[in-house]
Formats: structure tokens, C-alpha cells, sequence
């Protein structure tokens, strides 16, 4: 029943770039913070749906393929699911199409009011305006002594890091220096005190490292 | 003739912390920022004097013995001499004791006029007001043909970077977060984009991440 958070980041810690548009909606720069996460062959089964056995099987796509086991309910940010960008649109379902990659109920924090949207594959978006506190115990409710993952986005993670509510932060740290954006650390000084920490650097040149309680 | 930077940064990307005071000049987390280094076997021959071979020999101490190897010349800034903690006295000569690790002219950059100081093992201080280009000229003059190192502090090394004048920037992250303190990345975007980067992890968990031109 672990809480765990798996981010993306640059090397100055900036988990969701900045000049966010409807028609760029993760920033200008974000391809290239994900870039080997992409690439992967987890992701590329789970997300893209790509059934050719393609994509990386190293360090990445150990994490990535960890990303997605035993997760039990997930929680995300307003922004992750795509309302900052399309706050007008009702019929607004979410990046991820038709099977949305979670197969899991997810909790989006809003304080508007939308109805839940299932989908075929187990995946169930709510909307809640709640605490980390209370929205973590209506997660783990719902995961039924599974894992359950903040998504992000990045200044969601941290409050339910600051909160002291999570058990083990992966985060994969790109060789790149994006200069602007949402950072993880901020406010999070001293958070090691909590856990051990672990690196290992992957064929890709990614940093992944894991705070673990 | 390779223009070297090595920083310790955190993992929120701050070589200097927070809460310099004389008392504790380098601010009261940089022995946690450091820590992997100061146990090097080389940081003790070289900078403590300690003869007695004790310290580590692994990565951290393969970084700290390239760090003194074929450096003809530095530069550093007014605060990491020490000149920001002790304004008023003249004659402070840093904070290195009578055998400096340098063994090579110095140049910090001031306002403030001072006389050079000469110390017995070859280490010159010499004080001068100049910007990055004109300084890096000087250093080559003295270096005679080895490499020139950016010593630091980290608002130096971003004003070489940001002008284009570095080859090799060599930075340990120690894996963890310090909140608050003055951060290398600022305003160097997409700095990559000038070097190939390689990292690897160190027996201390500190992350060692190269841009090499």
C-alpha cells in the first residue's frame, strides 16, 4: 500500500516546462524531458498502444515497466488531466484517448464539478476538491491494498511530499538544463531526511533516482 | 588549454547555500554538500595535508584528483576568497591557510584593490576588476598553456558559461535537497545543447554529470 510518486525532471529540476498552449499543452521543451521515456518499450505497449515490440529495453524501460505495476487508484492535478487547457469544454476527457494507460479508478483535484468518465479498460476519472489528506484516503479506499501514484503534476507531487504523505519518489532526471518552468524541489529542503536515496545512470544518459522511506 | 569548471551542487541545483555568516562562511549545509568529496583521499593529501593515505578511492576521488590535474591558472570570484565574510580585513588570504591546494596563480575577481599575495608552493593570489573574456585572457597568459579552472562561486561560473567560454563543466550532486542558497542553472537553458553529456554514479551516491565540448 505504498504511496509512490514517479516524475520526469531536468537537471535544474523542472518537472513541466514553461509556455504551456492548448496546441503545446505540456510546454515547448517537454518532448525532450520525456524523450527516453518515450522511447521505451513499456511505453510504447502501454500508452501508444504499439503492439511491435519495439522501443528500449534497458534501465528506462525497467522503471517505466515499474511505473505502471501494482498501482491500485491514482491521483492527479487539474493541469496533468488537461482542465487548465481546456477549462471550457465539457466533453473534455483527458490526453490519453480511448484507453487512458491507468486501467485503475483516478482522482483529479478540481473544484469544478464534472460527473466520472469510465472507460472500458478499467480506467475511471473522478473529480474531487480535496486535501492530499482526505483525496490519499479516498485513494487508497478505491486500490483496494494496491499502490497508489500521485501523477503529478509537479507542484501537486509536492504537496503530498511536503505533506509527508509518500513513501518512494522516483524521479529520472534528464541531461538537460530547461531554465524555466514548474520545479519539483521547491519548498522540499531537507526532504532526503526522510528516506535513503539511490541513483543509477541509464544507456540514455538518464539519472533515475529513488527516494525510498 | 581546456576551460575547466568542477561545482558541488545539490539536487535542486544550489552550490551555495543559504545562511552565510563569518562564523560558518559557507553557509550551514555545505558540509552535507561536500561531504563526499572532503572524504576523498585526495582532498586530504591535497587540501588538508593529511598524509596518512586515509580516504576514500573510489569515483568521488578519481573526480577529485582530476580536478588538481594540469589546472594553470584560476579564477574565482571575490566570495569564494573570502572577501564577502571578511570585507574589512586586509590582511585576509583566504581561507586555505599557508599552503593553498592551487599551487598556481589565482585571479578573483573585485572591485576592490588589493597587492598579490604569494605563498611558498606556488599558489600567487592576484585581484583584479574584469569581465569574464578579459579575465579568462589573463588566466591563458599565466597558465602557459594548461587548462584554466573557474573555481567557483557558482553567480562566476554562470557568467562563463552564459558567455559561451568553457569546455568541460564537471558538477558532483550529492543527492540532496537544500531548498534554498544560490543555484548554478539559472539562466543556462538549454545549455546542453553546446556539450555531450555523460554522468555516472559514485559508491557515495553522488551523481557526477560531465558537459564536455
Amino acid at each position: 500500500m505504498a504511496v509512490r510518486i514517479d516524475l520526469n525532471l531536468s537537471l535544474d529540476g523542472i518537472a513541466m516546462p514553461a509556455h504551456q498552449t492548448p496546441e503545446n499543452p505540456m510546454g515547448e521543451h517537454w518532448g525532450r524531458l520525456v524523450a527516453a521515456y518515450i522511447a521505451t518499450r513499456t511505453f510504447r505497449e502501454r500508452v501508444l498502444h504499439d503492439t511491435t515490440g519495439e522501443g528500449t529495453t534497458g534501465v528506462d524501460d525497467r522503471y517505466a515497466a515499474a511505473y505502471f505495476d501494482g498501482v491500485g487508484a491514482e491521483i492527479m492535478g487539474a493541469g496533468m488531466f488537461g482542465l487548465h487547457a481546456f477549462p471550457d469544454d465539457p466533453d473534455w476527457r483527458g490526453w490519453w484517448g480511448d484507453e487512458p494507460p491507468f486501467r485503475a479508478p483516478v482522482l483529479v483535484l478540481t473544484h469544478r464539478e464534472r460527473p466520472p468518465i469510465d472507460f472500458a479498460n478499467g480506467t475511471r476519472f473522478e473529480f474531487l476538491a480535496a486535501s492530499p489528506q482526505a483525496a490519499l484516503a479516498r485513494a487508497q479506499e478505491l486500490a483496494g491494498g494496491a499502490d497508489v501514484r500521485i501523477g503529478g503534476g509537479a507542484s501537486v507531487a509536492r504537496d503530498f511530499l511536503a505533506a509527508g504523505l509518500v513513501d518512494r519518489l522516483h524521479v529520472a532526471i534528464a541531461p538537460i538544463v530547461l531554465g524555466r518552468g514548474t520545479g519539483l524541489w521547491d519548498d522540499l529542503g531537507e526532504l532526503e531526511r526522510d528516506y535513503a536515496v539511490t541513483s543509477e545512470v541509464a544507456e540514455s544518459g538518464v539519472i533515475h533516482v529513488t527516494f525510498a522511506r
